[in-house]
């Protein structure tokens, strides 16, 4: 539809780049950088999910940069992070899935196939100039791929409401100007990331169940955006930053093929890998911000924060039936019960911590880790990790 | 200290202009123009509440339109509307209220002295590029100005959560892009719109009581701001409409000096202008969309849509419940109760509908109203008024 609406325009000339593959990887995206550097595009157009438009957004910022390395704008301390002082060209994207949200920010993940673990490139001059949302893009999806999709957009609200307060944030910029992408949760971002949440725990179970649920399919493309504008300004922490290494250390480990998705490659859906750590790690969070984690309780409980069956549970205790609530909402989407039940072992452990904790540009945003200072979460994320192998 | 700041800059001049008046008129704006086009600057600073905001706007639009006569874009059919296709010049708002929202709207109202009531100029192109919005600037507002302020952010929230839906407003453009500025309520207007409606339920009376609450404080400016974003894509409707009357034709008629306002002349603030309908407005309008009106009157109630007290209640009740529970809410706050505790008689409401009738941008977005074939609104506003008199 969208090739054909450019073939009607007589004086639009465009080509098609169509080899993104689902998770990229560093290969993927050279080539794809290699191919929009050749065609030296004034415009571009991403028609997809969050594979899709990530490969958009490198190809256009290395185009511009015709003769950067990959890693000069990759996240520290992976790449060296240099600033994007050029204006991009104007990328429009359009999201045929219900998950990454990615048409509303500036970050873009690739698989690092060296060391086993995602990272990405996270600016905003990366983001699209326009995205066009539109429901009937996301009708051909199959069941497996709402779920997964439905699960970034469930921890990316989560994550971004949980994040350390951009005021306690460090290091603090000299001028407010000079935030990064990720500055911690905010007000702006706050009514984003809640009602992305609220809609999420309403809506993804409506399309697990159905997906001729066309209402239920609109509030999540919708809450997949409002999502992304949420993390897209606050920032996305634990649950992004180990679902990194458990989706790059898939290929040669575990091995596991999801469900429902037709490559000829291991995957474990991005989605996926999210929710594998999120019981253990709002348990561990809660006690950070007790009163945002029993927000989120309530949420998944289908209740007021101020009904009793929620403002009689202890702060000390919010973390525990998050654990349970969130286990329950899982499981009922039918998400393998932990890291085991996709083939990962305990001898694994080290290596999925070795891989989380490169990830610093999130988990400088998780807290009791990032704003403890001397804190590198080793331990921490040893024993979250530990508590989602299984439950 | 706006002033120090800049003067702290070794290069850039300035000027001031603070011939502002509270609530302006064609006149004042006529002054601030006319000194505009003298200076000729190249950006705008404007610090103060939406009078300030909104004669900034004007003093732009109207200096890269140098020959432009003021009722050129002046909402029809009381200005031609033209629309304003040259890129005006950098505006920076600082709001001093909690209030107004013009920060972030493209929206500016004068009082059409000549012809008894307010109207405007509603453009995107007039929105300003920055807004700082710093709770410090709302310190010093005297109560009552606290209270006139918070009841626009009330009423900004209400009716742009209860306007005619994008979806069903008419004329229906060719193109999104050709949308107005108040294009109907839809869902991203809603988020800001509830979040802020929620929040003046719950801090304007604290506000009210105790002008040392700067938590409350805290949440009112963003209150304002949201709330901006809210109506200022989502549009306003009745009680804005009825409000411009009754501010116009209060320096001929009543002559009311509401307390607590150091000004010359007559005055009935623009948030009491707009509240004095609110309790008949939003009963007029229940019938249209039940479950939003629903979703209001849990939020004053302090309560969830979903609880017994709200559900037992059936739809064609909730305009009644409403119309109690708005009165009571402004009565709290001291809010006079109806058009004659400010001195306007029943001889007065053929004047305020005719002056209401004019008011097209925001009546094509009442329910019951814009979305009727055929339909003026002169016997609904008549009733809406009678009904407003006294409560």
């Amino acid at each position: 539809m969208a090739i054909a609406s450019l073939e009607a325009q007589t004086d639009l000339p465009f080509e098609v780049y169509d080899r993104v593959v689902t998770e990229p990887t560093e290969a993927s995206w050279r080539d794809a950088i290699a191919w929009a550097r050749q065609q030296d595009c004034s415009h571009f157009l991403a028609v997809g999910g969050g594979s899709v438009i990530d490969t958009a957004k490198a190809a256009n910022l290395f185009t511009v940069y015709k003769d950067a390395d990959l890693f000069d704008f990759i996240n520290t301390p992976v790449g060296k992070g240099l600033p994007i002082e050029k204006a991009l060209r104007p990328l429009i994207a359009i999201p045929t899935t219900a998950g990454t949200g990615s048409e509303t920010t500036g970050t873009a993940i690739l698989d690092i196939t060296s060391m086993n673990f995602k990272t990405g490139i996270a600016n905003r001059a990366m983001k699209p100039v326009l995205g066009i949302v539109d429901t009937l893009n996301t009708r051909s999806c199959p069941k497996e791929l709402h779920i997964s999709a439905g699960l970034d957009v469930l921890f990316h609200s989560l994550e971004s409401y949980t994040a350390i307060p951009y005021t306690e944030r460090t290091p603090r910029p000299a001028n407010p100007i000079l935030r990064p992408a990720y500055q911690g949760s905010n007000p702006v971002a706050d009514i984003f990331s809640l009602w992305a949440l609220r809609a999420t725990v309403k809506n993804l179970p409506r399309v697990a169940k159905d997906q001729g649920d066309k209402q239920a399919m609109q509030q999540m493309l919708l809450a997949s955006s409002f999502a992304g504008i949420g993390f897209g300004n606050a920032g996305v922490h634990l649950c992004h930053g180990i679902s990194y290494p458990i989706s790059g250390l898939n290929k040669t480990g575990p091995k596991w093929k999801h469900p429902g998705y037709a490559v000829d490659h291991p995957i474990i859906p991005h989605g996926v890998t999210v929710a594998l750590s999120g019981p253990a790690v709002f348990q561990f969070t809660a006690p950070s911000a007790p009163s945002r984690h029993r927000e989120a309780l309530a949420i998944f409980r289908n209740t007021s924060p101020t009904d009793a069956s929620i403002t009689s549970i202890p702060d000390s205790e919010i973390g525990a039936h998050l654990f349970e609530t969130i286990a329950q909402f899982l499981d009922g989407l039918g998400v393998p019960r932990g890291l085991k039940a996709v083939g990962y072992t305990n001898a694994d452990i080290p290596k999925l911590v070795q891989g989380t904790l490169p990830q610093r540009r999130v988990l400088d945003l998780a807290p009791g880790i990032g704003d403890v200072a001397g804190e590198d979460g080793h331990e921490h994320l040893t024993k979250i990790i530990e508590m989602s192998m299984e439950y």
